[in-house]
This record gives C-alpha cells, sequence and structure tokens, in this order.
C-alpha cells in the first residue's frame, strides 16, 4: 500500500541525520497521497539505523492507523490536523534542530535578514504560543496542529508563502508541496535562525531586509515569473 | 567474566566520540551486573582507536579492580560511590562534553527551557559545588560521588527522573537503566546546554518552560502513562 | 568546448558544499578563458550529487549561452559584469557561506584582526550597500555587480589584494586568478568572518591587526618578495 | 636521514586538519632529534592531501635545511628558536586553530576555568604581545619565538607546564615531549579556549577554577604522583 510514498518518506526520514537536524529519534517526515486521503509517517521511536521503508506507517486524516505493523510517530495527529485543514500542503516535517529550536525557546519570530530567508520564506517565520492547560488535556497533539493554524490565520499568513512556524518553547514544524521539500525548508529554516541570532548579537541595530529585495529574491524563486533553477 | 556487559560497556564507550561528547580519552563509561554487584568500566587513558571489548576492567563496588590487565578508570570511585548509593542505576557516563562543561564552568544550574530538555530531564539540572580541600586531601573522586549525592538530596530531587548533574568548574555525570541510556542523556544533556545558552542570549528574558508542558511532555514519554516509542 | 575549464570549474562547485560553505545548491563557482572571452559556469539549481562536469555552461561576456543543455547560474549577469570589468580576475565564487553571510546581514565591513586574514586579504572586506528599486527593476543581477565595482572603486581598492566583497542582506562574492583560488578566498572569507565575530564578542575592545603586522603577512605570500610556499 | 622522525612529524601534521584544527595548509608541526640536534618540519604550503613523509624537510638549529627538496615551513626560524632555547621540548605545533585564534586576536590571556584546561596546562595560558617594526625588520619568525621566550621569562612559567601560547593577532603554538604530545596541546588548547569564551558569556561573572582544584588535576596527570592512564 502506497509503496512509492513510503520510500520517499523513508528518505525524507534519513534526510534529517544526515542534514544534522535531528539526533537520535528526535524527528519525523510525513507525506500525503490526496487521491486517497491517507498520509505515511515514521513510527514512533524507531531507531533510524535499523528503520526499512516498510516500517512507515499509513494512516488516515482522523491519525488512526490503516497499515502497518508499529505505532506512528507521537506527533501524528499534528499532522493530520494540518493536512486536513491545508490541502495544498503535500508532505510534514518535524524536528527539535537546534537553531531554530533556540528561538522556539526564546519565544520569538525569526525575521527575514537575509536573501537565504526570502529565497524560501516571503517574510517572518511566525512563534505560535504555548498550548493552555484545558488544550493539553484535550489532546496535546492536535491542539499543537489547532495552534499553528490559530497562529496562521490571526496573521493572515500564506501556508506556502511561509512555510514553517516554531512553537514556543518546542521546536519547528515546516511543510512543502513533498516531504522531500518539507525537508527543504526545515534546513533553510534552521539555517536562517542561526545566522539571524548571531546576525543580531554582531549589530544589535542590524534591520530586517527592505521589502524590496524580500519580494525580488521570493520571486525569483517561486510564482510564475520564477527564473531560478531549470525548465 | 561478564563478558555481554563487557560489550556493551565498550559499545558506550565507542558511541562517546561517535556523538561529539568526547575527544581522546576524557570521558569514561560504565555499566553494572547487580546480581554480583560488580560493575565494568573502561581502562584509564587507552585510546578509542585500540581499545577491545576485552580491555573493560571488572570491578567492585569499592573501587577494587576483580579482574582486568589494566588499570580502571581514574574516575572509578565516583562511579562505585553512585552505584552503590543509589540500586536504581545501571549505567554512568563522564565526559567533558562542550556545552555541557560549558555550564559547570560557569557554576549555573541548567534550566528546563524546551521540550527536548523536559522529554529526558524533569526540571532543571543541578550544579554540584566545589570540593573543599579537605574532601579533595580525602579521595577526590569518591568524595565527587558524594557531592553529587549531596546535591540531590538537598534538593529532593529523584536520580531518575533528573537522570545528569554537572559538577562546577568540570564537567557533567550522567546515569541511567543502562549504559546505553547513560550515554543518551549525555547527549542531551549537552543539546539543551548548547540550545540554552544560545536562547538567554537571543532573549534575555527567556522564561523556564511552564510547568504544565514540562510535565506533559516528561510524562508523554516516561512512567505508566507513557504512549513515546514501539509496545 | 573548453572542456579543461569545464572540468575545473565542477571540481570547484564540488569544493563548495566539501569546505562546508554551500547547502543544497546555494552557490556558484564559474571560470573564464579569457582568450576567447567566454567562462564556464554552474547550471542553476542542479543537485551537486547528480551534476557532472559536462553540465558546465559556456557563456560569454553578455552573460548569453554560447553552449549547454541547462541554463546557467541565476547570478551569471554578475560574474559576466566582473569578468569585463576586470581582466585580472580568472575565477569567481559566490555562496551564502554561513559567518559571511552574518556579516553580510549585519551591513558591516569585516575588519582585518588577524593573520588568518592578513594572509589573504590586504585591508577590511569591504560591505557593498543594497540595491535600490530602481536598480532591481533594470535588472538585479547585472546591478550586483555593478555596486560590486562601485564599491571598489570608491574606495579605491585593489581587486586582487581585496579579492572579496559582502552584499548587504546577501552573502560573499569571491574571485581570484582561477576557480580554486577563488574558492580558497572563500573559505578564508568565511573563516575571518567567524573568528572576528567572536573576538569582539569576547572583547568589545579588540582593535584591528596593526598595519605593519598586516603588510608582513600579506606580503610574506603575495607580491615579489613573497617567500611562503615552494618555488 | 631520520626516517622514523619524519613518519612521526608527517602524521602529526595530518592529524592537524583531522582534529579540526587546520584548513588547507594553514599550520604546521615539527619534532626534534636530540642526539644530532636536527629537526624535521612539515614543507611550506604543501597540500596535506599530496604530502609524503618523504616531503618532510631536515633542518638545524640555525634554521638551515640538511636535507630536503622542498622548502620548510616559513615558520621554520620561530620553531628554532624554541628548540633552541629549551631542551625539554621535543615537538612544537603552529596552527590558526579557530578558538585559539579568536583569543589570540581578542589579545587576552586564557584563564585556567575548568578541569580540562587543569588537566594540561598549569594555570593561565599566555598570550605574547604583538612584534614591533624593529623586530619585524630584524626577521619576523625569528623574533616571534624570542617574544615567546620572553612572555614566559617575564612570568617566570614553567614551559612543560604551560605547554603553549596565544600571540597577539595571530594564533597559537603549542609544544611537548614529541609531535604527538604537541598536537593533543594544541587540541585542549583550542577547547578551552571555545568553552571558556561561552563561560563568560554565560556568565560574566564566572570565576577561575580555585587553586586546589587546579593542582589537583593537574597532578593527577603529571609528576612523580600521577596515577592518570596506565603504568
Amino acid at each position: 500500500m502506497l509503496e512509492q510514498l513510503k520510500e520517499k518518506v523513508f528518505q525524507a526520514n534519513l534526510d534529517l541525520p544526515r542534514y544534522g537536524l535531528v539526533k537520535y529519534t528526535w524527528g519525523n517526515a510525513s507525506a500525503i497521497d490526496r487521491e486517497t486521503g491517507l498520509f505515511v509517517i515514521k513510527p514512533s521511536g524507531v531507531d533510524y539505523e535499523t528503520m526499512k521503508a516498510n516500517d512507515m506507517v499509513v494512516v488516515d486524516l482522523d491519525g488512526d492507523v490503516v497499515e502497518g505493523e508499529l505505532r506512528p510517530s507521537s506527533d501524528t495527529a499534528t499532522h493530520a490536523v494540518l493536512y486536513k485543514n491545508y490541502p495544498e500542503i503535500g508532505g510534514i516535517v518535524h524536528t527539535h534542530s537546534t537553531w531554530a529550536t533556540i528561538w522556539a525557546q526564546a519565544g520569538l519570530d525569526i525575521p527575514a535578514m537575509g536573501t537565504t530567508h526570502a529565497d524560501t520564506f516571503h517574510g517572518s517565520i511566525p512563534c505560535a504560543r504555548y498550548l493552555t492547560q484545558e488544550e493539553i488535556d484535550r489532546g496535546y497533539e492536535e491542539e499543537t496542529g489547532n495552534v499553528i493554524i490559530e497562529t496562521f490565520e490571526e496573521r493572515g499568513l500564506d501556508i506556502l508563502a511561509v512555510p514553517g512556524v516554531i512553537l514556543h518553547g518546542h521546536g519547528p514544524f515546516t511543510w512543502g508541496k513533498d516531504a522531500k521539500s518539507a525537508v527543504l525548508n526545515s534546513v533553510v529554516l534552521d539555517e536562517v535562525a542561526k545566522m539571524n541570532l548571531f546576525t543580531r548579537e554582531l549589530n544589535h541595530f542590524a534591520k530586517e531586509l527592505p521589502q524590496r529585495i524580500l519580494d525580488k529574491h521570493y520571486l525569483r524563486k517561486h510564482g510564475k515569473n520564477a527564473y531560478y533553477g531549470q525548465k
């Protein structure tokens, strides 16, 4: 069932330690098949070294397991909520990558300070609020997804133009058209988190990128007038 | 004698440079066999590259060598004191890992600022005080173990809920149910030490994780209602 | 066509991730054949893992493709402007390397604070200004080259004595007699950017290298009295 | 001639990039044969990847080449001065390793803040002053050696108890009984430079290690009552 998607999700999960975003099992990647409405996700707490493509778990949009011997990631409900709410998303990644997590722990949005950021994120990367006790009791993982949605709605953000979020005290979630681009967005998020932290240390008065440069770089790579890459 | 345990302790020692926690021979891992009351520990100052499982030294709870051609780690007495006082501990690791040692040199407890911390440590990681001249004269390594015990008793900490400590001016000790989990706890300790340092640099007013999130994440992974991982 | 140069440019591009200057496809190296007035550059957005020497694109000094199946780097026009204006340059590299980009985002020149800097750059590495909206509209990449030229002319800098620049909010460009030396200069630029940032954090009053030491180290390696290296 | 020593010096030079202390050719290691009064040193500016043991150059205590096809390191005169003045030294290493160089650029002694430091250096690692114009004119590399000697004499330091120095605006030199221990001392110096910088950032009021702990750790590993390691 969904063998090709399992292979892609498996490879996306292996990419997380390869890009230095994940130690041990502290992360998970998934991707959805929109035709069947099922998504494939990493099993919970399984060593990356022994994990096989076939260990990936197939889950429906209510977060219930449809196929698989192993328990899915404990964050499965967050993925399900995001897939259900945003039909344009094809893949999701969650990590505790060092520099993105530092901004999450600091409780601060990551401002767009350079073109590395602008090439992928069209503006600040928002920091979503802590969950309340009531939300935790109602279902921590599902409500985490809801707080992400709340954050994007309150700010009127386009989910694909700003393909990531950091959760206060926790870490980043990123997404994209598939698992591979969700991984790329996690790599970018962590790198700009690192660069922006040290930019502010070097120059406390460093400003955000002017809007004209932000637009130019984002639109050089995205949208109908993009001219970066092949074809 | 204890061949399987030697192999596990050997592998745990090899994991220390593999996870970037140790350069040269600056660390040691051990594990105990509670039936015989004997523990297995790395020999002192032996290159990781030439070290073999059979070089591991078997020691009793007074720190006396029971089997082995080589001298045990110079920190053996600290391990012995901890095993004797805490029957729930199965493995111990000591390193000078960079970021944990920075907090140790700064003489500060490591506060719980994120869920990476909360997934493993149920609260702040304490910094134990310097030894006095009298304690050094009486036996530096044994008294180091006693100061760790004093720290946990004074603060009323559960040794398994906070499976690590940093020693002022020195570095971390961590423990767990076996050598492998003690290594994991050293990796977590070093990573949260790094993230918390830069969190505070980024936002001097960053707060500790709210108690409700700390509890949720710790209990998601530990205790009878845990639902992280398999089985 | 220019097969040897393609091989050299290909190798220079592979060196960028090898020296940790580039993730994914965030960089490009080129080199020029002065006899034909054509230069060879990396194609746009092609994976380093699947890229072959033969994928390199041959371009003329107006930035028009002369040979190649693939689109050239989106930064090709910047390379063309620099080659046209500076006949002494043989190779150019552009990256978003972490520490150089941090100074670029901070909008600050990188001062010469040590001999690692002086061995390669004979003075501060300038930070070029943001482009105006008019310049962006006229041609972002070409005008980027023009702003680099403006920066060097206004300050009266020798293009080979200071073989690099950082662009405000963007990242570094470096150059040299060939692609290989342009890569070396990118490595040096990123390393001194890192060292100088932390030097200033450690000692806010740290001064630039005295002129006599700057001259001594630069001239030990460059010019007719150089005595570093072989021959 | 001195084939075994050449092999050891060659391996020590290869260790420098392996331990992350050196990029390209920015470092050199040497070792002396006290019977003949000749020392073996890396050639100048030769790629580590193509360098062979037989490329090592044999030099006398005046810095003149006795055997070898290649030019010796441009820092050879500094090594010669140190070997001549300190008969107890058997090996010397010079690098521009990142964190040691940061302290050198900051112009600050590296204080002993932890036991990682105390295990190898019995007190602060001194920062030697800039050379004067007159000294540069007289012979930059030889006078660099003389300034190191001046630093140790003025402060009354034991050359083996403090086996390293940083040069203001430049980088570290370390030494030891042979090339291998000089490399170890460079690794320690860089690591404590990194840890101490961030210790001070984390806690501006962090104090040096108490003398009693400094003594205990140093003497646990050095001198007639040492009990670290085998034998």
